[in-house]
C-alpha cells in the first residue's frame, strides 16, 4: 500500500478586519493552500502573513483566483470578457507571488475560487482565458508552468492540457457526487456532508481506493491527486486534523503533488 | 556639453471604462513610465496594455503605488499602519510586475502616488513603510534593489537609502518652487505652471544647467535626475513632446536613469 | 400634430476623479436624468451636483441601478442571488433619493444599466428582483410607486406591471433593431449608429410617427413614451441637442413622461 | 431614583460573507443600533435584515456613517476634502433609511465610526463637513433635525449644535478615561477594559449616579444619555444582556434617548 495524496484547502479568506479561515491551525494539517488573492477575500497583510506561515510549515502556496467580488465572496458569476479576466488572474497570481517569494517559496500552482471554479467547469471561454492569466503569469516567471487545480473532466483543465500546463484533478470528501462523476449543486439538499465521520471514512477510501460513493450509491472512480477539504467553516481546522490523521493511519501518504 | 535627463509621466491612470492619460502618446516622449497598480487608478488589463507598449518602445516600467482609494484618486491622505501599508506597497509592485516581466522587462523602479507621495516626504514612519514593501518586493524577485524615485530632501528618500536602496531626485516643470526648495502646495495660487512655454524653458535649464527658479525669482541648485512631466491633462502628451524635443535641441541627452 | 416624447439619458457616470458624461450640458437637452448611483458609476459628490442641477433646469431624477462592478462599468452580467439584488437596488434608489430631495425634487423612477438593464429583459428571477428593490424603496417613501422604465416586451416591464407599478416603454435613436423588435447586440456590426442625421430623422420618425425602421428595412410600430439619447461620448450633448431642436421643429412636445 | 440611560451598539458590521457582529442577541439588549451604512462595512442585505430586526424589537436605528475604507474597517483616519466627506454622509444615510422606513421606522439618529468619529472629536472641518451631510440628509427627510451622537467635548457635537441639530453624549463603559475626560487611546495599555463585572459596575455608577472613573482613581461626573457597548466580540452580546440587566436591576430605566 503505498497510495499518496495531496490535502488543500482555501486560506486567508479573511479581508481586514474580517476573518474567516483559521488559517494556523488549516496550515498543520494541509499539504497545500490555496491563498486568496484579494479579489473575493484576503488583504495583502494576510496574505503576507499566511505565506510566510506556509513556507516556515513546508506547505505549498497555490493562488487561489476569483472574480472581483468582495461583496459576493466570488461566489457570484461574472461574464467577464476574455481579455480582462485573463489580466485579472495574472494581476492576482503576480501580487500573491511577492509574498510567496518574500518568504523563500513561490505560488506553486492555480485554483481559481467560487463561481470562476464552477464557471470554469463547463464556460470554455472563461477557461481558456483563466487558462490564458496562468500562462501569463508563468511567462513572467521565466516560462515556469504552472500546474492547474480543477475538477476532473472540467473546461479548465482541459484548457489547461492543451496550453500546455500541468493538471491536477482533485476531489471533495466532504461533498455529494452525482452518478456521472459531477458534484451535487449546493442548492440542492444534501450536496455538503456535515457528517464528520463519513467525511474521514470517505476521504481515506478516495485517497486509498480511488474511489468515491454517489450519491445515488454507485461507485466511482477517481484518480484525484488532491482531496480538498473546506477551510471556511469553525469546525474546518478540527476536520482537516481528523482527515490528515486518518489517511496516515490507513497507510496514505500526505504529501504535496508532484 | 553632456547633460543627461530621464523624463517621467504617470501612466495608465484610466480604471475599467474610465480613461484618463494618453498612454500611448506619453509613451512616445517618456523614459520611465509610472505605471498605476490598481489602488487609485489602473485596471489589470490597462496595466497589461501600458506594459507591452512600454517595454515595445523601450520605456522603463516603474510601480506607482498608492493608497487604496479608488473614489479620491490616491489623494486622501490616509493614517495606515506601518504593516499594512509595506504589505499594499509590496502587493501592487508584484502585481504590476507580472505584465512587466510578461512582457520582457521588469518593474524597475518604485515612485509613489499622490497623497502617498506627499505624505512620505515628511512622514518617517510611512516613509519606512513604503522602503519596506519596496524591500520585500525586491527580496521576492531574488535580492534586487529597486530605486525609489522622490522629492529631493524627503523622508522617502531618506529611508530607502537608509535601506540600502538606489534614490532617484526628480524634479517638476510644472510646479512652482518655494525658496527652500519645496514645492507650492496644489492649494495655493500658482503652484502649477499652465504656460507651456515656461514649462519648456524650465525643463532646459533643469536638465542642462542643474536650475530652477523658485516663485520669489530665486535660482535654486537641483541634482535632479528625472523630470516629471503630468500626464493627466489632455495637453499633457503634447507637452511632454515639447519638452523632450526642446531637452534634445538644447544638447541634453534624454534617457531613463541609470 | 401633438406627439409628445420624453428624452432620456445617462448622467453622473463619472467616479472620483474620472469625467465621463458632460452633464450640464445633457442637462440643457433632456428632459429625465438617468443618474448613477455609485455601483457602476457615480461618487456621492457628482450624485449630489448632477441632482442639484437637474432640480435647477427642471428635469426630472431617475435612478440608474446597476450591478456593483466599478471595474467592469456594470457592463458585466453577474448571478446576483435575488434577496442581495433587491437589497443592492434599494441601496442605490435611496442613496440617490437622498440628493434629489435635498435638492426639492425626488427620484421619479428607475432604470436598470448596462448588464442589468440586459439581464432584465430575459431573466425573470432578476426582473422580479429589480421590481422588489423598486418597490422596497417605494414603500420608503410612503408608499410611492416608482415607475420603471425599460425596454419593450422585458421582463423588466412585465414584473413591473405585475407589481402594480407604472411602466414606461423607451426606444434607442441610435441603435439597430432586429425586425423583431429587439436591439442588435452591440457586440455585431451596425448596432450603433453614428451618423447624427440618421439618428435624428429616426428619433423624430419615432416620436411622431411611432415608427422605427429596423436593420432589415422593415417599419416596425413603437408605443415609446421615452426616446434614450446615450451621453457617454463626447458628441453626445451636441447630438442630444440636435436631437431635441428637431423634434421641436416637427413639432413634437418634449416633456418627461407623465 | 429615576435615572434613564439609553444603550447603543455598533450592529450590522459585516460585509458580504463575513458577519462580526451578532446582530440578533445584540437588539435584545440594546436601545439603539449604530447600523454600518456600507461604507467600512455593512453589505445592503445585511442593513435591511438588521434594520427590520430593529424595528420588529423596536430598538431605534442610527446611521453609522464611515471613509469609504472596507480595507480597514473605517479605522484609517483619511483627509477626505469637506465636499466629499459631506456628501459621503448624506449617502450613507439615505441608503440606511430607505431600508429603515420600508420597515416601518426610519434613521433617527447618527454616529460616524472609527476613525471618523475620533478624527471628528478634534478636527473643526471635517466635523463641520458630517453635520453638513446630516444636515442634508434632514432636509431631504423634509427638514429633519437628525440628532448627533458623540463624544462630550467634541468638534463634532459643538459643530451639531451650532447647525441647530440635537446633541446627545455618551460614555463608554468598557474604555478607560484619562482625567480630562478623553478616552485613553486604544493604542495604550489598559485603554480596553475587559473585566465583565467592572464593566457592568461601571454602567449602572454613570447611568444612576453620572459618575466615571478615570485611570487615574479620580471621579468624573457626566451627563452622557447613552452608554456605547461594543458589537464585535464574541462575548459582546453576552456583556450587552448582563449591562441591561444590572442597570435594571439598579432601578435605572434603560429606553432611546429622547
Amino acid at each position: 500500500m503505498n497510495a499518496t495524496i495531496d490535502l488543500n484547502a482555501d486560506l486567508g479568506e479573511g479581508f481586514g478586519h474580517w476573518r474567516l479561515t483559521d488559517d494556523e491551525a488549516l496550515l498543520a494539517s494541509v499539504t497545500s493552500a490555496n491563498v486568496a488573492c484579494g479579489f473575493h477575500a484576503g488583504d495583502p497583510a494576510t496574505m503576507r502573513r499566511v505565506c510566510e506561515l506556509a513556507a516556515e510549515r513546508g506547505v505549498r502556496i497555490g493562488a487561489q483566483v476569483s472574480y472581483r467580488d468582495l461583496a459576493g465572496f466570488g461566489r457570484r458569476a461574472m461574464d467577464v470578457p476574455a481579455a480582462e479576466l485573463t489580466a485579472e488572474v495574472a494581476y492576482q497570481i503576480g501580487a500573491l507571488d511577492v509574498f510567496a517569494r518574500a518568504a523563500g517559496t513561490a505560488v506553486s500552482y492555480v485554483k481559481p475560487h467560487g463561481a470562476l471554479y464552477n464557471r470554469a467547469v463547463h464556460d470554455a471561454e472563461q477557461a481558456a482565458a483563466v487558462v490564458a492569466g496562468v500562462r501569463l503569469a508563468g511567462d513572467a516567471a521565466g516560462g515556469q508552468r504552472l500546474p492547474v487545480l480543477g475538477l476532473p473532466g472540467s473546461r479548465l483543465l482541459a484548457a489547461a492540457a492543451e496550453a500546455g500546463l500541468p493538471t491536477v484533478e482533485e476531489a471533495f470528501a466532504d461533498r455529494a457526487y452525482r452518478p456521472d462523476g459531477t458534484l451535487v449543486p449546493r442548492s440542492e439538499p444534501g450536496a455538503v456532508l456535515h457528517d464528520p465521520e463519513q467525511v474521514v471514512a470517505r476521504s481515506v477510501r478516495l485517497a486509498r481506493d480511488g474511489e468515491i460513493v454517489a450519491a445515488d450509491g454507485r461507485v466511482l472512480r477517481s484518480a484525484a491527486r488532491s482531496l480538498c477539504v473546506h477551510g471556511d467553516t469553525p469546525a474546518a481546522a478540527l476536520l482537516a486534523r481528523r482527515v490528515r490523521e486518518e489517511l496516515a493511519a490507513a497507510g496514505v501518504t500526505v504529501e504535496a503533488f508532484a
